[in-house]
């Protein structure tokens, strides 16, 4: 089997196949990261170009560690220092990425539709890092192996995305992902930072976390961006903490084990406790290990694939 | 045959065997990179440090893809976060560069005659990317690849550079290159970005496109560095692009089909439009993929041979 | 034998033997920086993430030659551009790494213990590159190297440390180092610069350098942090250069060939005059040599070892 695009760009659209073909290719992918010698073959002699157009640590990091793993050569193009400052476009960026045949790029942009756009113009796989509040694909995948490992199954699991649902690429790569696999997907956050039309996604909504609690199998808590207090959409951290804060206090409203996520870096004590993040039901540092492993499985499943030129736009 | 010198400083006093050496074995990797995998092993083992005083998106990654093509081991070292800002002068870094037993030096630097310079203090091969307004010989070498595929030759070809010559050192290295290879070189822009001696060159002289269009073969448009707008030398951008963007109304008085080239990133719609840089006769992403290809070859023919002790200052 | 840490934190507490290992190790390393292929199998497949916090040129890339001539896969990450921006947490950064298997890590942080932090929360094997004014161990392994080949031992030379001793992590490396390996040690400099408690460390101290220079065999002078100035503790730079700039005038009062060191990068002409920095007693590159011979030593020894397990934490 094999996935049906030769680029990553989101989950929307994948099929339950296509998600556990990653899924058990990542698996395998993490026994390696288990051995002494973490090096497999199969990327020999081709390309990689990470195009950060925002910046990030562990993102870049894992998609690097996944990229010399699999032996692959690795460029870093990052925006700093980059003639993205001299006003160059997007578009001018990925024609000269086309024109210097590199295999494959994996892209970081805050515009939504920034890897897709790539897609279109060169022949490298593209892989999507995160576009805007768009998608983020690599993220939801790392969080549904965790999820399978820890429960072995990710249909009717009732996960619920705590935080800011509207500006989250994190959460929307997530709904996608698990209400395909057939797991229950609810989000839950303050009124104004929740979508209106989030409902069409099939996920329930709550404003209250004591509410929600009581039902759910994992909490996915998101990151608070600090910088986003200024929109007036956001009430004061102390505020945010006391109402979507996830707490030990909070969590006596369970009725069972809940399993927490946190796609990291987390603000300790602000949208997770810090005893809760590393607590035993945290499952925050399996999802990165599992964030290079399915990189791997991404970066392999579509680096090793036959390209069909007649694809290409 | 062999390159003379030891170092890639400038094409100023390169005879004209030695650039065709350089172009024919650019004209080998060239092949290589059409293959699935564009690695070779010349440079195994060896150690290039790319040494960059100035920021630089594509000629970064283009040196730094010939470079890991050929197999070398590449250290990158850019001025943000260096000791550079602790008040180290460049002698300094020459030496330990020297001291840490480098093989191959690419760097490029604001000052002219930096890499000269450098090529005195060290035993790795120098190979200049660009030193202030003086030269950036591997720019102008992809630019002669790029004309003699599309032309089989370059004897008797005439190319127009056209915008800031006096600030551009892409101009001076084509300049030396190519009346070495017997084309024939003229430069129009306004009279304050031309110099005064320029004619010393054996360069034609124009200040008006619609003049020189209807005689030459090519135009290789430059850059306008938009930060030099506050030097008084420059009309407004939008008299800039009046008289001296090349468009496709100003390309009504060529004579035949005019080759564009540009050594990008493109200002669009200011020194060049868009639908010319996008259009049949613009051949800028071919000078892309040229780039890396006489990298390679530059970085292959300087460094497999062998070292001349005596010749080391 | 073998060192009985799995990491390099400091040379405080490192025994004579260890040292020794270490030193021996360095010097067949130094004959493979010796030949036109530099490069090692011993570090295959490894992966090693230089974490730098502080900015540093030379250290950086004396570690990534180092690691890439053994053969390891090399992983830069900087504070520019990282999630530090974001708020993040040593202890964060520390747990991610190790959950992305990462085999070993370099660490220079501006808190004195970071490494030793790092050291206790993540399985990789942690080499010091540097953390605050605490240590420095592998420049001071690297100045030893440098004795030893120059004198032929280290017992009984007399070594003094000139300079801003209160802040300097390389004095204090070389102060727990060579009184380990028999060395006599002094400190010079103005004295609020001088920790009141030095004399515990077995170190004599002077406050004139004419006094000093008599009776040693090494003078191995610290760089003056600029930026320090501002704190008050601090002469001016002219005030200084007078009294404790190291000057042909003042080595008149030698009574035999001073050897003459500094780390690096030198203030010409404020701590050390040029033409002595360049002169022919200055072992200045040497050091940089010795620089990558000494950190392929630590890696080598450091990962080569097999990890028992249950040391960690």
């Amino acid at each position: 089997m094999k996935l049906k695009s030769r680029h990553l760009l989101g989950l929307e659209g994948m099929t339950k196949e296509e998600i556990e073909l990653i899924l058990d290719t990542a698996k395998s992918f993490k026994e390696v990261l288990e051995r002494p010698i973490k090096k497999v073959p199969p990327l020999q002699g081709k390309t990689i170009v990470n195009l950060f157009f925002e910046s990030s640590t562990r993102t870049r990091i894992s998609f690097e560690l996944a990229e010399r793993r699999l032996s692959a050569d690795v460029v870093n193009f990052t925006v700093v220092g980059s003639s993205v400052a001299k006003g160059e476009t997007l578009k001018d960026t990925a024609r000269n990425i086309e024109a210097m045949k590199v295999d494959m790029v994996v892209i970081r942009h805050s515009s939504p539709g920034a890897p897709h756009f790539l897609s279109r113009v060169v022949k490298a796989n593209v892989i999507n890092a995160g576009d805007g509040a768009h998608e983020h694909p690599t993220q939801a995948l790392l969080d549904m192996m965790t999820l399978r490992e820890k429960f072995g199954r990710l249909e009717n699991l009732h996960v619920c995305i705590v935080g800011d649902i509207t500006h989250s690429r994190v959460a929307r790569s997530n709904i996608y992902g698990l209400k395909t696999m057939g797991a229950r997907v609810s989000v839950c956050g303050p009124k104004t930072l929740i979508p209106k039309d989030i409902e069409k996604f099939g996920v329930g909504v709550y404003y209250n976390l004591e509410e929600v609690i009581p039902q759910v199998d994992v909490l996915n808590v998101l990151r608070i961006q600090l910088e986003r207090q200024k929109s007036g959409l956001f009430p004061s951290l102390r505020e945010y903490h006391r109402y979507f804060g996830v707490t030990r206090e909070k969590m006596q409203f369970a009725t069972k084990p809940i399993v927490i996520m946190h796609p990291g870096p987390i603000n300790r004590d602000v949208e997770l406790s810090a005893d809760l993040a590393d607590g035993p039901h945290s499952v925050v540092l399996e999802q990165v290990t599992n964030g290079v492993a399915v990189r791997m499985a991404v970066l392999y499943l579509l680096g090793t694939t036959t390209i069909v030129e007649n694809e290409v736009h």
